[in-house]
């Protein structure tokens, strides 16, 4: 009950998968399905009475190794593929409380150490052309589960957003001979929110979402998969200085959708730079930004804040030691 | 405080919009803005005591004819250009308890001749690119005045969705001597969910959202500006019938985004195809869709209902007569 369905308009892959609607929504807290199994008690996706960090296979996946063959079989307008590829969860610790601003950094550390692994093991295969590790956090977003998590999509295709920022910086390496994010770096060096020797986290000039967020290496890394183990730390150390900013700004524990830009997992995109972008769906502390007509019937987006004006802002958070 | 920013990574322009952070939110009952102006009462946007049809200025315009100098100068990587345009309010009917699904078929004719005459304005002023007539429909959608009215923004550029799909649009022409939606149609003809002599509304095959529907011309019209009287009586039909289907679908009024694509404003478009596109964001009676990781962060879309299962469901539901 799940396949590829090729939209003529948009050129573009959608995934059809109505097996989802049965997905769990706002268990218990007794039937957490991300917690630990307890002796004697409710089996959980995790058959082990503790774990550190835990990725598995989602229990509903849209993409998936040994997908069907599609139910219908499309025409050469409208054609259907199997929807192969990936979708796992990634339990970032086994305190249900807990969210990833408010790990240990040594917690964070292993959680880097994960992404990794599992980038590395996701783009190896032949099927997967891009890799997608992602967090959506709080109920604003959709979150139906609680328990701190994240997600990893493995893509038979490119998803359009990486294809349109893929061309733009493959134009841009060709005309200039240098990557666009050290060119747009450089422009944001005096607006950084948070760095310390290889990354630097900035709310770009040009930010869709109010409060959105790059945190981005320094020089040119295309992927986890090319980050050494002292690159590694680095990150978790800017990710939990955004984030904990970002619990600051309005006194709770603020939900995003944490997007991972990486290289492609097929040829020909080195230039490819990793970066990470958070979309917080606040506006203010009690306003939703919500993406109605101009966004999400044009793709025109309408940014309600300055950035030079919520840099400002998040820089100034205090924020517990990381380290 | 409003100015167009250049996205250097999607190559989109993003409306920087700040003083609309103020703009009216929920107002109470007795001081609805689309109101008329009752004698003696609070003055409203509508200096009149009745009305039938209203467009004014949004009184919080991310675009505008007189548009300010940019705050900022901007630089070669990131330019910044002032947001000319227009952005206005379309006042639907004085009744505050109504929608568009609910107006008497002669009121939907007036509003289709207003959306009309609004286009081919807007359309003609040199600054305008791209004239998008839409409604944001509900709180689900972010809507914080309930009067019911749809708005029009005339874009300085194409945006990006547009763009995109006049692409594919002029792609297909060029490789098959026919136009796209002619071919859609062909293909989606025994799944329509209504039909009159001269619209189609239809869930489309690839349909990225649960219950999306399309309502467009059976044979090639660019926009509005090219639909004769009776063109628009039909198409006031056809959208009270889909919107009638919607209302009844999960028995109570459904919201949506209701966008409206046409033929820019610039020329070398003749193969633009008027239509209609509608987005509900609900997936069941209870369950809203949200766009999270996989379509906010990567612009992939999962749709959790089959097209061809919920067009029978649409299809099926009993509405009261429109003429």
């Amino acid at each position: 009950m799940s396949e590829l369905r090729r939209h003529p308009f948009l050129d573009q892959w959608v995934i059809t998968a109505t097996h989802r609607q049965d997905r769990t929504f706002f268990p218990p807290a007794d039937y957490n399905p991300l917690a630990p199994t307890k002796p004697g008690g409710f089996p959980t996706e995790i058959p082990f009475p503790e774990y550190d960090v835990v990725v598995f296979e989602n229990k509903f996946p849209s993409l998936r190794v040994d997908a069907p063959d599609p139910a219908v079989p499309g025409t050469e307008l409208l054609p259907v593929r199997p929807s192969h590829g990936a979708c796992e969860v990634v339990c970032y610790s086994q305190v249900l409380e807990s969210t990833f601003a408010t790990l240990p950094f040594v917690q964070a550390r292993k959680l880097m150490r994960v992404w990794r692994d599992r980038f590395v093991d996701l783009s190896s295969r032949p099927e997967v052309e891009y890799v997608f590790l992602f967090e959506n956090k709080g109920k604003e977003i959709g979150v139906t589960l609680f328990h701190p998590h994240g997600q990893i999509y493995a893509y038979p295709f490119i998803p359009p957003i990486a294809r349109t920022e893929l061309e733009n910086e493959r134009e841009h390496f060709i005309r200039t001979g240098r990557p666009l994010m050290e060119h747009v770096l450089a422009e944001s060096a005096g607006n950084f929110i948070f760095e310390n020797d290889r990354f630097a986290a900035f709310i770009p000039f040009f930010a869709r979402y109010p409060f959105e967020v790059y945190v981005t290496p320094k020089t040119h890394i295309p992927s986890l998969a090319q980050m050494n183990d002292a690159d590694l730390d680095e990150l978790a150390e800017a990710l939990l200085a955004v984030t904990r900013q970002y619990d600051g700004l309005f006194g709770f524990s603020m939900p995003y959708v944490m997007a991972i830009h990486q290289q492609p997992s097929i040829p020909g995109y080195d230039f490819a730079w990793f970066h990470v972008e958070f979309y917080p769906p606040y506006r203010t502390a009690n306003k939703l930004k919500y993406l109605a007509g101009s966004e999400a019937g044009m793709g025109a987006f309408i940014n309600d804040t300055l950035p030079e004006v919520t840099s400002a802002q998040m820089r100034d958070i205090p924020i517990t030691p990381i380290r």
